[in-house]
């Protein structure tokens, strides 16, 4: 037979026209299911490749001389200061207005297009205005990562490889758009670095000056969590939430404070778990492995043998 | 002396006529030692590249308004989505083909061209006809997500954020095609997502719908693993083998059942182990840390606790 | 009123005049209080995204028919070889200045250009001589890792798609690059490694043949380990330090052993903790999640309950 | 001297701060001499760039199976021309927006933003509509084209290679965006293929079906002239204007009609220019190099020989 | 009316679907009017762009240090030549099949496809083979440029500047294309010349060695014409066909010889039209703008004045 | 034959080691024949990519609110002019060096490195001084074009759309270059107009202010042409040299002055010739195809009519 002669005539066909159509059908179905009716306008969500965009040029105009381009000279730094802030700002602009007309859609709020755009326009303002102050407290971070690494060799070098000063530069920003009331933004910035780095800290987490997180692989921060001054901590520590408190009708209660407060100068060690709303007191140090459940007074120096003896008295996790 | 003077003349050579022969001589005794003729053909493994591409235009084909391209428009959506699918499925042809013709290489098998370009056909058709059904299933994923982070504001920022779903997405992709007889593809697909997340599932587990895994860094899921419906997992849970069984001659038995089995509504909060083919009953909540190596029936509640007092039974990890 | 019916007229504006002044008091305080005075030349330190590029060539160099381009063929490799190196080995011997010039200024020594430029010369030529040998290495671990698998179908995907097997060669860079007195340049190599497998090993690390990490997330391994031959570990095992020296003035003393060796054959399972400068004698066997700070002889098989056993003879963490 | 030995370290400096400034004195004199306000808008202009796009785009989508991407099957070719439109529509309602601004805020007139979306979408609409009937006056021009080429051995080859055919696709696209007033895209349409072509036909010159320009570097044809059926002209053949008409005050009347008419059938061979506002009639055939710029009846043969004895006639250019 | 107050909102909507059916409608009129039947294949033609990227690797394989990359070193020239060339040639491949797969389904004819890789293989193999001595021709025709032109610096400046060796190198790709077979292949390559330079050469025109055209716009040289050693031309000269033959039923009669014989070391001065088969002598010197239909013998110097004597006698252009 | 049945299996291989011998062989003798030894060194030649993307932003740097990105304000056009010239003048300097040397390897002169150095440095701040006063002229020779031109809407549209701009803004910048010694840059400069508008003026030529050529295709200004202001000059024409004088041993004369001179207001209709180092009168018009080889006083009105009458005279072109 003359197929087996000439294989490459053999159609490569894949009955699209059927594929697209029930596509279609489970996109209608799912649609209907969730009460969004079929709608004219464009895509409304933020784009997590124009938020990478974003946070590399806004690295590059807090950094200019280390993350910038390769052929900057202090002489002509405010150039392109200059000319990056104003792209990632023009480009933050549109994914604001992407995400305050999308959440006002969500409550099916009868948004006015120019009200939202004003209030865009002031919370990049906002966030534009933020940048100064938080390149002096990067400074501090990156002076602590600095001195806390023996392995560090000069504080570009930490500026330039670390994971953890990638994510707590990606945090900083990512906490000043929460803050400004775009938390969906927050969260893809917050992901960008977790895929980058493996350490996933929620944007609304609050963090003082000179944190420093080493190696950083696994670590999670949560929502409500807040860190002092000079926090130190390492790969796979947990501060997390022990129970997820529900309503009355068992639905989830969100924004309640239900992860750890940490004071200033603590260390915490690789794979530790903190969880629930407890304090741990200041300059305390938390051992590895450590499963910590309940509040340490300051100047407390937990380890695997002593936090093992809190399991018999009933802690269940 | 001259050099001293003209720095950009001293001759940069790296000797690379005598470094390009060593190469040689390296890869031609890897050959010999493998029984790998020279031989004529083209490279003949699929690319990762490739694969990545593939993932990127499908996501867009299964969710065009939330993953495909900002301008995008409902009224236009079908045309996007056939013409991406078109696309993507044209580059998986290729991909299919490149793991049959290698896999065919590697068992000597005297393959026919022909033969495997049907075969190929057959399994983008197959996997294209599956997509409707995976995309439903992704939607029960999603909603799952969306139910069990009190963090989440909407059901299209934990498709637009989570790493666990893009990772359960990928998995599906993965699996689909670890059926269809391309393992080689869906590893790739598998470790594309691995990268990205933290997140190890093998394509070869099996998992139903409703699934969630939150933060997820360093999640393991092994090649027979057999999870339930809407079951949902924490960072650092490893669903293992407990040793690799081998035969007579102490070769590994590839493919034997040695992963767990999770029924129904099992939550296992991060960092648990649970290791060898043993079964967690239906509804059981494995707590933080959990090292489990025998199965517990449904409805259990495993604490870090209770699972220690296992240990002086004999328990040999 | 008319702005509301002209919301795109509505001037976006970010005082970006202020915003980059402040930026610039900010660079400004900071350099003087790091003692950087104002120098005319250009940006001075390595790239990442340049190391990204060589070290991508660099593996389609050391494995054409496998990382190189889709359309190799055997005939042409050298050619594709010797290209792709000496495109590699010449952006290599830019950045390898770059440190070169860098280090230099750091130590405020007044460095003769024409030195450097032989001394990076001299680094590149031994790092491509290098490189034969350590294809050979690769080849073993590749081997090693086909063979401590038994997901794994053939050697070919092994090396395809294995974080494990992405990290050593990336690891076998890194670290000729530090050997050669460019730790920089090595350090951002393990981190673009880090950053792709969650597999965190620092470049100082000397590690033998035949080594093998499976799954790999969340594994870290310190700088002065130093691992045998034919080696396995799994995901998140720690080889890493108990303290950190500090001198009189407490300050950390950098360089100093205090990482595990690690000998011959060993396996150590997921989650260990192995921390300080102990030795795991030849063969031995550490379970998953043991926690280890001190030697085991040859042959030794430690396990959770073993390991805890230690726990009350006071080892403080 | 130092710096003889240092020559990377001489400043390259360029004086950028007086340069820069007195650049922006050069636009403000401009803007002031223009009575052009410092406004706070947007760059009002349409691309360039954009447009390239946009004709790229239609190119495929009017003629899929020759000039749309390679891997196209007639099967799928539906998915391709939609979603191709649909972008290229997209952009050009954006392109055709800046333009209406643009002459808007030309005549200082208010214009109301809704007024002039609307306006814009109309034009696409009508645009978008307009391309079918488009492609079949191609096929046409196309058929002329390879009847016309002694050297021409399929129709695919003449739209594939064909500067002719080039020029007149892009001519009927500029031409449908000049009647429907955007004469400012129009231009920029009919330039690109001035650029590609050296044919440089304004787009508001009206062109029957059938037309073939063969080799074509150097065609100029004006604004009013108006083309039959079934012409055809060669390289260097300008149809020109003889006078360009002034007004009481010596300025140019722009818009009356100056150049020739070209009724159908009518060759035209290379170098002829033929100028000012007179007709050539039916199936005329004018020579090479001829120079014309008084009437010829139907049928006329026009050499330079026969030509040149108008000149003595007062012919005057 | 809220339409004026969101403008955003207003429906920006194409009719796609009845436009996209309309152009199908076109597609399939023309299609049946050319009798080409519904084929599932692939689309059949080579593509421009492929050849774009072909012909600029071959300029970089034929002048590597002065049109190859800019880093490249004498000592690796080979390499690069060498990888350049095989990723030219294997694309070259593909897209000599797909004209012979395109031609031969023009002629109807049931195309063996082995036959058809089995004579692009060849076509191929004897294109590369003929690029050494190509290369030399191009060094004479260099040589002449720079002799030719008072304005030029050097032998370098030439090749990388002047649109006439652009244009050269690119006729003797074409041409040899051409010669193998490949005629689309070779208009193609042709045309891009076109519209880089201005520059119209037939790819079946037969060229001598040190041919050099100055500043180039306009000149058309016909697919038959034959030059010989050491031509020199300028810009819009045209050596083109003076009639088309037609045979009895009215048709062109493609293939006959109808363009101009240039001799050894003939000069033609801007502007002048040579037609027709007919000879230029050995040695002669054709002035500016000279009409020419007959021929002259070896030596001859025709001038404006000299040609115009013609005239009367009858010259039928 | 199983050849019939496997057609990919065929090997497609083009002895590439012979042809790369080959080639090396052609570039040896090549090589040898003009005294170039074997050197070291990098390629040496400016890059016309380089170039191109040079002028792109000085485009952008002279015109930003017309030429400069869509997304510019003229409130950070600073910035953005300040950056882009930035990345130009660095790049302009690179290319400056690499003509340095290679006329200094030309003429084998011993160049000290360092001088050189200085030296583009000189000329790349002498360039970039000169760009305030070049945008003076264009904003001049635009609001010619404007005037000159009965279709042009808006003086934007001339600076957006008018091959006459583009290329008179490449010449500006050309002849620059060429004044300051760097005559190679400035001829890719001028060839880059060249080819994208058909439009080829030496960069020696001097042109005065208010400069405006319509359509342009197929113009040529030779090296020591002059030009005054407020000339205006149409498509084809030429102002060329007439003979190339040559010394005793019949070289070619360079840089003697031997093309028009052409005072202020003249008027050059499409297609005229004039050629030799005549003058043309202030205020004259040539018309349409005028072949002129003597000066004309000012005032003067020439049509083909009247100049055919010198011709008789002996003109011998």
């Amino acid at each position: 037979m003359s197929h087996q002669q000439h294989p490459e005539l053999i159609s490569a066909t894949w009955e699209l026209d059927t594929i697209v159509q029930e596509l279609r059908n489970a996109r209608n179905d799912w649609r209907a299911q969730r009460g969004r009716s079929r709608e004219p306008g464009l895509r409304e969500l933020p784009s997590r490749d124009a938020l990478q965009q974003i946070i590399r040029e806004l690295c590059g105009a807090l950094f200019p001389m280390r993350l910038g381009p390769q052929e900057l000279r202090e002489e002509t730094e405010d150039y392109y200061v200059g000319h990056t802030l104003d792209a990632a700002l023009n480009e933050l602009f549109r994914q604001v207005q992407l995400e305050l007309v999308y959440f006002s859609r969500q409550q099916n709020a009868n948004a006015d297009e120019a009200l939202l755009k004003n209030q865009a326009n002031q919370i990049v303002r906002l966030f534009a205005a933020a940048l100064p102050e938080l390149r002096r407290t990067l400074d501090v971070d990156i002076q602590a990562a600095f001195q806390g690494d023996p392995a560090a060799r000069s504080v570009d070098e930490v500026l330039l490889c670390y994971p953890g000063v990638l994510a707590i530069i990606h945090h900083r920003l990512a906490h000043t758009l929460y803050q400004l009331g775009v938390p969906l933004l927050a969260r893809i910035v917050a992901e960008l670095a977790h895929s980058l780095t493996g350490i996933d800290i929620h944007p609304g987490a609050e963090i003082g000056r000179g944190f420093f997180i080493d190696h950083g692989t696994g670590v999670v921060i949560g929502e409500t969590a807040v860190i002092g001054e000079r926090v130190r901590i390492y790969q796979a520590v947990t501060l997390g939430a022990k129970t997820f408190p529900t309503d009355d009708k068992g639905h989830l209660q969100k924004g309640l404070p239900r992860h750890p407060i940490v004071e200033d100068d603590v260390v915490i060690y690789a794979g530790a778990t903190v969880l629930g709303r407890i304090t741990i007191g200041k300059g305390s140090i938390i051992g590895g492995n450590v499963w910590l459940t309940r509040s340490v007074p300051p100047g407390s120096s937990i380890t695997q043998a002593s936090s093992r003896q809190q399991l018999p008295q009933g802690a269940d996790v």
